[in-house]
C-alpha cells in the first residue's frame, strides 16, 4: 500500500479491501449518510466489489448516470443535486465517485456545489482516473464543445486506486491513462516516458502508475490553482482539447486520450518550429506517439475549426499561449504562439 | 471613503467615484474584458450612474437578468455562462455584478464556476447587499423551493459600497437590509440593535452600516467555511428560509428580511423555552420586530410545512440545530432542538 497526500486530499494506491476506505466508512463517516455515484459501466463491473469487500455501504444510495463523455454536462449533475434533495442529503453526508475520469470529474463538481460542499471520495476505476483526474482537484463539467468549461478547484478528502480495477476496463479505455502518463513523462521525466514507450500493458505496474502519479503530484501542489507551474500539465492539451470538443457533438467521437496524443504530436511539432525542440526529439516523440495510438490525418477545414475552438480555450489570455517542450523531460509554459505556426504544425495531421 | 478587509475581498465605502473602482477599471484590468450583471431594476436605476461616473467601462458588455429571487436559479446561470462562452470571455476577464443580494449571490456563483472562477466585483445596490450579501464569500442559487442549495465559497476580489445608491430604493426594499442589521446586533451587539431599534430610515447613517458590516466580517473571518462561529449569523434564518422557501413558488412571495424577521421572532422564542433569553428581552425583541416589520399570522398545516422545509435545510446535522439568544448581543450556535419545541415556538406567529 502507497500513501501519500497532494493538496487537501489522502491518497492510497493497492488493494482498496486492505486500504483505510473500510474504516473510514464505519467509523469516520459512520454516522453520514452514503451514496455511490456509477455510470452503467461501473455500475455493471465495478459497483459488486465494492459492495462484496467493504462494510460500511449496507445502507448507500446508489445514483447511476449513463456513461460518456457527452454525459458530462449540468443536466446530469442538476439529476444529481436533485436526488440528492429528495434523499434529504446534508453537507456531512458523503457521495462516492466509483467510475472513471468523467465520474471523477462531475461527481467531485457535484459535491462541491452541493450545499457549498458535501464529502467526496474518490475510486476511479480506469487508468486515466487513477492518474489524471482522480488527483489535483480540477472538477468540471462540459458546455456545448468547450471541455470542462464549468468547475471548481475542490479536492476530495480521499483518493483510494486499485489497479485490481483495471481487469474490468479494455485495452482501447488504458489508452486515455497512457497519454497522460506518457505526458507526465515528456514535461518532467524522460526516463518515465522511454519506460512507458517500451513497456506493453501487461506490464504496466503499479510502480508506473505511482511513479506517474508523483509527477503530477508535485506540479500541482506547486501552483493548486494553474497560474505558473502547473500549465505543464497542459501540454498536449490545448489542441487536443480543440479536437476533442469538435468531434464532442458529431457520431464519431474521439477519447480524450487518444485526443490528447494528437495534441501532444502538434505541439511537440510547434516546440520543434519555434527551435525549443530538437528534430531528433521530435522524431522520438512522433515515432512513440503513432506506435501507441491510431493517429488520424484532418482536412485543411477541420484544421481550421480546430483554431477556432482554441481562441476560446480557457487557458487563452490575450492570445493562444501554449506548454512547449525543450526536451523530453523538459517544459516551459506561457509561450505565445501565433495562428499561423499553430496552423503549420497542424499539417503534421494531414 | 472607510476601507478594510474581509477573507479575500478588499472592501471600500463611500462615493464609488472617489473609490478605487476606477483606477481598477483602468489598470489592474486594463486590458481584461468587463461585463456588468444587472437585473431589469438595477439596469434602469443604477447602470447609467456607473457609465456617468466611470471610465474604463466603455467597451463593457451588459447582461440583464430579470429581477426578484425566483430567478436565483441555474437556469439564469446557465444563460450567463452561455453569454460569456459566446462572448469569448476568459478566466483573466472581469464580471460586476451590480445589483442586490440576489446579483450578488447568483453573478458571484456564476462567476466562481465559470472557467474554474473569473475575476469578480461586487457593487451592490441594496442595503441587504450592502450589509450581508456583499462579504463573507457565500454564493448560491436556489434548487427549488431550497434556499441556496447549490453554491460556492468564493469572494470577490473587490467590493464597492455606495450607499447613495439606497436612494434608488424603495423603503420596503430597505426593511430586508435593516432585518440582517438587527441580526448582526441580536448575536453580537446590544448597542447595534437599539440604536437600529430607535431611528427612522433617514437616519440611517454610513456608520450604522460600517458597523454592521464590521460585525459580520469579524465573524466570518473567525471561521471563513461555516464550521463553527459562522453559524451564529443563520440566527433567525433556519426557520426564515422554511417560510421563504414556502412561498417562493406561491402568488405570495415573502421578502428575505421579512421572513428573517419572522425566523428571528421564533428563534427568540425558541431561545426563551430552552431557558436561553429572559421574558423580558423576548418581549423587547418582539416589540422591535413587530414595529418594523409587517408579523404575519400562520395557519398549522403551514406550521408544519415549515418545519418539514427546515428538516431538509443544508444546515441539518442529525436532527434540526440552531442558533438561539442568550440574551440581546450574545448568542450561542448548534443547539438540538426537538420540532416539538420549534412547532410551540412557531404558535407565536399564530
Amino acid at each position: 500500500m502507497t500513501q501519500f497526500s497532494c493538496l487537501e486530499s489522502s491518497i492510497e494506491l493497492g488493494s482498496i479491501m486492505e486500504s483505510a476506505l473500510p474504516k473510514l466508512l464505519t467509523k469516520t463517516y459512520g454516522s453520514s449518510k452514503k451514496v455511490i455515484l456509477v455510470d452503467s459501466n461501473t455500475n455493471e463491473q465495478c459497483l459488486q466489489i465494492l459492495f462484496t469487500h467493504l462494510d460500511g455501504l449496507e445502507n448507500a444510495e446508489i445514483i447511476e448516470i449513463p456513461a460518456g463523455e457527452d454525459n458530462k454536462t449540468m443536466e446530469i449533475c442538476f439529476s444529481i443535486w436533485e436526488a440528492l434533495s429528495e434523499m434529504e442529503f446534508g453537507r456531512n453526508d458523503v457521495l462516492l465517485c466509483l467510475g472513471g475520469g468523467m465520474i471523477c470529474d462531475l461527481g467531485g463538481f457535484a459535491a462541491s456545489i452541493y450545499k457549498r460542499g458535501m464529502h467526496c471520495i474518490y475510486i476511479p476505476t480506469s487508468l486515466l482516473a487513477m492518474v489524471d483526474a482522480s488527483i489535483g482537484g480540477k472538477t468540471g463539467v462540459d458546455l456545448g464543445s468547450f471541455k470542462n468549461q464549468l468547475g471548481t478547484f475542490t479536492e476530495p478528502s480521499h483518493v483510494f486506486i486499485d489497479p485490481s480495477f483495471l481487469q474490468t476496463l479494455p485495452e482501447k479505455e488504458k489508452l486515455n491513462g497512457l497519454a497522460e502518463m506518457l505526458k507526465h513523462g515528456l514535461i518532467d521525466d524522460a526516463k518515465h516516458f522511454e519506460k512507458l514507450a517500451s513497456i506493453s500493458f501487461e506490464d504496466l505496474s503499479d510502480e508506473l502508475i505511482v511513479e506517474s502519479l508523483h509527477i503530477k503530484s508535485k506540479i500541482v501542489e506547486s501552483d493548486p490553482k494553474e497560474k505558473n507551474q502547473r500549465k505543464l500539465l497542459n501540454f498536449g492539451h490545448t489542441v487536443g482539447h480543440a479536437i476533442e470538443g469538435h468531434f464532442l457533438n458529431s457520431d464519431h467521437k474521439m477519447d480524450h486520450g487518444l485526443a490528447v496524443a494528437h495534441g501532444m504530436l502538434v505541439e511537440a511539432k510547434i516546440s520543434m518550429i519555434n527551435g525549443f525542440l530538437s528534430d531528433k526529439d521530435f522524431d522520438r516523440i512522433k515515432s512513440v506517439l503513432q506506435k501507441r495510438f491510431n493517429i488520424q490525418t484532418f482536412t485543411n477545414e477541420e484544421n481550421m475549426e480546430f483554431i477556432s475552438i482554441m481562441l476560446q480555450d480557457k487557458k487563452r489570455v490575450n492570445g493562444s499561449r501554449f506548454t512547449l517542450l525543450k526536451g523530453i523531460g523538459q517544459a516551459v509554459f506561457d509561450v505565445k504562439v501565433k495562428d499561423e505556426v499553430v496552423m503549420e504544425a497542424l499539417k503534421v495531421l494531414q
